[in-house]
C-alpha cells in the first residue's frame, strides 16, 4: 500500500530532511516512527515481516528550512490492513513534536512524492529590524539595512520563465540540467517590518530559492538593479549572484500533484 | 533620566518577567544588560556612580507568556547624557536574543510603566489540531476537541464591563480589589485551524486572561453556555470558572498610556 503524507515541521530542530549518519533529520525521525508502528502492528496481528520504512520526498530541505505542507510517500505492507487516519494519530504520537503529520492518504502504487509531476510553493520571510529576532528566532532572516522594496518587487518578477539557473545553484548542486521553470515569483510587504517572497515551480536546484532571496536583498541594498537579474541568469556563473540567504527564513508551503490531464 | 522601553520577547526562554532567585527572567536579563551598559559608560566618562537598574513594568507576565509590545520603565543617571537610540542598539547587543528592544524614549520623571494610567491588549492563540504543534511549539495552545466557535464568540462578549472578577483570578492573586474593567473582549477565527482571543482593559488580575480563555474553550466544548458567563462572574468563586489555559498561547500585544485629558 502506497501512502502520501502531508507534513509540517520546525526545521530548527533538524539537520534537514535527508538521512545523515549521526544527525537528527526529518527523514530519520519519520522512518524510525513508521518502523515502530509497522513492526508493532505486525506483532499484534502475528504477521512476520521484515519492514524498514523508506521515504521519497517532494523536496530535500536543507538544515533549518521549515515545512508547512511538504509531501512525502512510502510503501507499507498490504497485509496489515492499516487505517490511514489511525496511522496519522499514531505517528504524531510516536515522532518528535517538532513534526506534525497533517494528513495521511492512500494513493496509487505508482505515486512517488519525488517523481510524480507536481508544482510546489516556497515562501521566504525577511524581518526588517535592527534588534534581535526575539519571537521570530530561527523563523526569519533579520536584515537591518534600509531596502528599496520597490526595486526588489520588480526584480522578483524577472525570475519568471524557463532558464538555465546555474547562477542560482549551490556550487555542489548535482542536478544534471540546471534548466528550471518558475511560474510565479513575487515579493511583497507583509507589514511595516516584514517582507515575504513567494515562488512556485515544478522543481528547484539546490539552494536556488535562498540564492534568489539573497540576490533580491542585494537589489534592495542597491548593489544590483532589477535589470541585472536577466544578465546574472544569462551569465550562468554562481559568483555573479548574491549571497545565499540563511535557511531559517525558508518555508516549503505546499505541493500540488498534477492529474493526468494536466500533464499534457 | 526616565526611560520608557517597548519590548518584544519569546516567553519560552524565560521564567516570566519578575526577578526570581536562580531563575532566568526577562527583568533579570534587562537589569543585567543595563548594569553592563551604564557602568561601562560611567567608566568611559570617568564618572563615579553606584548604579543598579530597577525596572517597573506594565504587566508581570507569567513563565512562558510572550510579549510583542510590553512597556517597561527605569531611571538612569542624568550625568551620563545617554542617547536613547544608542541605548537601544547597545542593549539589543548585550541582552539575550530572545528579547528585542523595539523602542527607547525619554519620558517625564513621573512616568511609571506600572502606575501611569494605561490601556493594554493581550491576545491568545488556540490551534485546532489533533497532531503536534510543530512550527508553533511554545507559541499557541493546541485543542483537539471539536469546538462550537459561535458559542465562544457570544460568550467572549459577556466579559465586557466592570465586574468583580474573583472567579477569574488565580487562587494566590494578591490584588486587594478584584474589580476590573474590560473594554473589548472578542474571539475570532484566524483561519480554518486557529482562533484568536483579544482582550483590552486598564488592568488584569493574576492569570485572568488565561482563565477567561480556559472558560471560553469549555463553552466551545459545551460544558458552559454563553449565558453562564455572567453567572460565573456573579458567583465570585474561582472553582466555577474553567481551567487556566496554558501560558504559551498568551501574548502581551501593546500598552497605550493615557494623556492628561484622557484621564478625566
Amino acid at each position: 500500500m502506497k501512502l502520501k503524507l502531508t507534513i509540517e515541521y520546525d526545521g530548527s530542530s533538524f539537520s534537514g530532511w535527508q538521512w545523515q549518519e549521526g544527525l537528527k533529520t526529518v527523514q530519520e525521525e519519520l522512518e524510525r516512527s513508521f518502523n515502530v508502528l509497522i513492526n508493532s502492528e505486525a506483532r499484534k496481528k502475528e504477521i512476520e515481516l521484515d519492514f524498514s520504512a523508506k521515504f521519497s520526498t517532494s523536496g530535500r530541505t536543507d538544515a533549518g528550512v521549515h515545512a508547512r505542507g511538504q509531501v512525502v510517500s512510502l510503501t507499507v505492507p498490504d497485509n496489515l490492513e492499516l487505517d490511514p487516519y489511525r496511522i496519522k494519530g499514531a505517528i504524531n504520537g510516536i515522532c518528535d513534536s517538532a513534526i506534525n503529520i497533517i494528513n495521511v492518504e492512500t494513493v496509487a502504487d505508482n505515486f512517488d512524492a519525488r517523481f510524480s509531476p507536481h508544482v510546489k510553493q516556497y515562501s521566504y520571510y525577511v524581518l526588517l529590524r535592527h534588534g534581535n529576532l526575539a519571537l521570530y528566532q530561527n523563523k526569519a532572516w533579520r536584515v537591518a539595512d534600509r531596502l528599496n522594496v520597490k526595486a526588489m518587487v520588480e526584480a522578483a518578477r524577472k525570475f519568471v520563465g524557463q532558464y538555465d539557473f546555474t547562477s542560482f545553484a549551490a556550487g555542489d548542486c548535482e542536478s544534471k540540467t540546471k534548466v528550471r521553470t518558475i511560474y510565479l515569483s513575487e515579493l511583497s510587504r507583509l507589514n511595516d517590518t516584514s517582507l515575504v517572497y513567494t515562488v512556485q515551480g515544478p522543481g528547484f536546484l539546490k539552494q536556488m530559492v535562498r540564492i534568489m532571496v539573497g540576490t533580491l536583498v542585494e537589489v534592495g541594498k542597491g548593489k544590483f538593479s532589477p535589470d541585472d537579474i536577466p544578465k546574472i541568469i544569462a551569465a550562468k556563473e554562481r559568483r555573479l549572484a548574491g549571497e545565499t540567504a540563511p535557511a531559517q527564513g525558508l518555508y516549503m508551503d505546499w505541493v500540488r500533484y498534477l492529474n493526468r490531464a494536466e500533464q499534457f
